[in-house]
């Protein structure tokens, strides 16, 4: 069973491999009547672009997104959104180097093993460039959610390299090619990226995802929690390899005293929170305090540095993976987990208002 | 859209408040001609019992589970398996204390701020009590598998404790009343979790678990991966807040030549792994190396610490709770991330055989 | 692939076998702080109960319904729905006669080739029992969907015996034992069906069922389309073989100027029909015209005339299917048929919500 | 809730409006190592295509589906298989005629009443131009299954012409422009359907489909029976009001003792059936016999007889609908039939592999 559709009443299904003639996505369970142009889908896009900084791909992708159904004069009708990208930077280049190699860390081997056949050019289906539908369709549940909330990434480390908690501003992170929300760190992030990629190296990331003004309720017991669909779509981004809520695996090591967020009557009969080490999750719902996860994006397997492996016919092997690749996939990762994070929410509020109405 | 149904092709749907009558499952999807008898599954259940040592809840529970359908002569049939089990240790206390108030880390405020009604008898449907049904399915999953897959998990940290991997056998969870993979630490954790407890305190955990036999290839592209899956799956259980695949959060700080799980040819024309930094699945795929992921539960978030609150009409409140409370539930947890895991994999088996044939 | 889960947003799992302890089922999906106990359903339930003219099956089963889970102090809170009836007539006889043999019409033969084993007892899973699950969770449907929609389900065939379409009055299918709309009709039944069974012979039959007060708007294109979804979930029923929506197979002998539902302009700014030909419901969308389907439910195959047939070792067997059974199991799918309809309504109703919002 | 994916486990999820620059669609859980190429689906495409005789629609589309994903080197992959056909012939007439007209038997209304807004060009969503994402995706169905399935369905009724059962002969569905499977019916349906077109009337039809080679043991209780699906997806098609499995709706005048289909021993120990009211279908499971469905298809909407209506602002108005239209898009509806039949046979054969092997 192969599933390539996120969601249950806002689904995103999308296709595609790197080096097809293009890739895209269906997004069907959109509201109607709410505008929506490319031009409201474009700038995410922009942003994971490969391309805009050295610290990422140089492959050239002007990733132009079409609006092919489900939008009629400037308002989606309720029927489902087809986007298309074409891909203008399949490099004809000879694949038959990593044709029978399987790349340390690539699903070369599990496609193989699965499937007994693949497509190997630049990754295929396993490729990172899917996940540029998730921020074309990203873009859409944006619009979809109400008024007032606002999600916001950025990457708090690269490789070693860690951003002060007490420095992160999400307001920073379009000052630098990091997406990271602590200028200061940021600047010194640079040379680091550098030496790594001199180095014929790459460097893994964590991004933190924080969304404001979802309200109390959305969610749901048992297996359609807020915090388990969310863990669950993010660790389908590629590379990603662990996924946290609040404080994330940091509780295991709380004790029940300092892990309690205590609440108190605020001044507008509301409640105001004392701390938020559950992430702005309890019990699968929303709580009304911020929604905070954190992802980590494995390095980048495709590296200069070479590691032995095995051909498909068994034969051992030195791979080098030359061609154009990111130092640091967690940097691209930034709006994907903004995007992935804005489908879940949407879907949840979708889902909400089934059950218990506006 | 309440969602009390797990998996794809194998399919549980469970029910059931803390102090309800009963709780149960519905287990669909099984295949047929599989021996199966209350027995194979009590045993499961009685790892997970309460009240079997001091250091979990004194609640006197039987949890005797009655197969009602989907069983003929010994066998499954292919129709749905009911499983139910009564709940006899109902205390009917009264709950009017907690009625109203908001306790910290519960899912109080959010059930309520959700439906607007909640059954506050014990925590009703968000208690721990349910995922006894996930056991009690997870016996069920482990013989839809293929002999010769092992899933065996272990609590490796209580709260600050942590537990030396290089110690780990998995031998000795069951030497121990923690689930703890290390004898000797688990020597010295009875001490910590009683001084815990009398401090009115509680302590998180982290549990690993790891799959062993899985063959190459079950998982799929794009979001029905395999770790997709698991993740979602894990932060379902109560309490969860993190979970990993392999290196989890700390690829984060890993660089591409360290992270690289290097192969070579094996003796028998396979493949030798030279690391598992990826936990087993490569592209939502599992490779054929044991599949290793870790879960974080947080503290109980039941203590006798009075914590500052607010009560449903406003008011400040300190929330003292008592009652019979596990001081660390992270460790009941270990035979629930068991069952979940072999669930996810039970079902990913299925699902692969759809696509790919036997 | 088993699948025994009925529903999108309102999701009902029904399990159990006639000759079981039990049978059951989980409503999923119910919105919280709707008014529920076991009296708003059981009514529901004993008219479908058999035994209760000499027309229907003389098995004897109370049939009487425990709600376990999902309704606190007498209010749904928005958790699963477990429902289970108690089998109370199980009666202990031998049924080593028809445990090998294919009965005609039945699923013996059909079961055995797909899961190579069958509990034989009383058709096991394929029983007609098994709705008597729907018609519990219909009742809760019906408690779901907005003030104002009237579903009245009646048979208007009965075997060769049609009923005279203008004769229709729905408040008369409780006056009579076979749910027929037309008293006049139902007077003749009587000495028909006496004469079949007497004859060890049954009578298929045709249940109309209307949906008044549906408002304009429920459905979805392409594949959730109302008509399709009510097409299958009637199509589900036991025994059923055909279903019709509006003029059903009709349609396809009529000329587009005759099939046309004119509309004029109403008093209220509304819209007025001048006929309904499409049965309320047009792309998928209801229209708010009522809502009308007819379902076809074949003869019971459990007759007393014997029949040819094979055993499962192959051999020539003549077949007598003594026994409790209804001889025109269409009476008893009557309310059958409304509740299916009462739930795919109930579902479309969420499903709009969820998208077009209140 | 929008719902534009058909299928459990091979899924179809189509997207496009009539005028819109492209219609398309996604075919996920595609076995790997398929043979496919655009070849392989374009017949089926040609057969449906409007324009090829004087009795369906003269709009002009060459219909040339491409494959944009999931196949590679002439196989399958096993990831989703993206379609796509532009519109080439959406002539750019003025629609400001029908803009604010409800169309009788149209979607008209109701999409409107549902989203508020609607694409009245052509149709939009609602258009019959959706179904040729099916029949190319049909395409793929049948090489899904396994050898020796044959699916062959004809018009055996067009308005109040019926086909004698006893001619029908589907060898005789491609010698005539209505895929009559019987000749002689045929060539008197000619000047039938230019006397009503001539009226500015149009005809209903009913479609057989017969599946022969299925084995036994396909399909599954309850809510996923083989019938049911198929009831649910022939009656998605556009116009459908109708399904019959075996004797459908006749089965409700049968007696028990005519409806049974008796067995006898086969030569080569197989089961020989002596007729088939059931339709090759018991208890939602396939016995092995053909599988016969029929549809009726409503006559078209569009015709040239004025017939009253609304508009959007409430007043009264004549509707004549001109335009290139089908006399009886039950001619086109019967790849249409047959596409929607293979689809579900598919997914059938890849659910039972799930749950019972191969």
């Amino acid at each position: 069973m192969s599933f390539n559709t996120f969601g249950r009443l806002l689904r995103v299904t999308t296709w595609g491999e790197s080096h097809g003639p293009a890739i895209g996505c269906v997004v069907d369970g959109v509201p109607p009547r709410i505008a929506l142009s490319e031009a409201d889908i474009q700038p995410y896009l922009d942003k994971r672009r490969p391309g805009q900084s050295r610290y990422t791909t140089q492959r050239q992708e002007a990733d132009q997104v079409k609006i092919l159904s489900g939008v009629f004069e400037g308002q989606t009708t309720g029927t489902p959104i087809a986007l298309m990208i074409e891909n203008t930077d399949q490099r004809s280049r000879d694949y038959s180097d990593i044709k029978d190699q399987y790349r340390p860390g690539h699903a070369d081997l599990t496609y193989d093993k699965k499937y007994g056949i693949r497509d190997y050019r630049g990754g295929g289906r396993s490729s990172a460039r899917e996940t540029a539908m998730r921020v074309a369709a990203g873009a859409i549940a944006r619009k979809i959610l109400p008024a007032g909330i606002r999600i916001q990434a950025g990457l708090v480390q690269m490789g070693p390299h860690m951003v002060d908690p007490a420095n992160v501003d999400f307001a920073h992170t379009g000052d630098n090619p990091f997406f990271c929300p602590d200028p200061k760190a940021a600047k010194a992030w640079g040379p680091y990226l550098d030496a790594a990629r001199k180095d014929g190296n790459s460097f893994g990331g964590i991004v933190t995802v924080e969304a404001h003004g979802v309200p109390a309720g959305w969610g749901a017991p048992i297996y359609a929690k807020l915090d388990a669909d969310l863990a669950g779509a993010l660790m389908s981004i590629n590379a990603a390899k662990g996924v946290e809520i609040g404080d994330g695996m940091g509780t295991g090591g709380l004790t029940g005293v300092d892990n309690a967020d205590e609440m108190v009557p605020g001044n507008a009969g509301d409640i105001q929170f004392l701390s938020n080490h559950a992430g702005g999750i309890l019990g699968g719902i929303s709580s009304g305090q911020p929604i905070v996860a954190r992802v980590a994006i494995k390095p980048t397997s495709s590296i200069l540095t070479p590691r032995r492996s095995v051909t498909s016919g068994g034969e051992a092997v030195e791979v080098v993976t030359k061609g154009r690749h990111d130092p640091c996939v967690a940097i691209r990762g930034v709006p994907v987990v903004e995007a992935v994070t804005a489908l879940v929410l949407a879907d949840h509020y979708l889902m909400h208002r089934a059950q218990c109405g506006e």
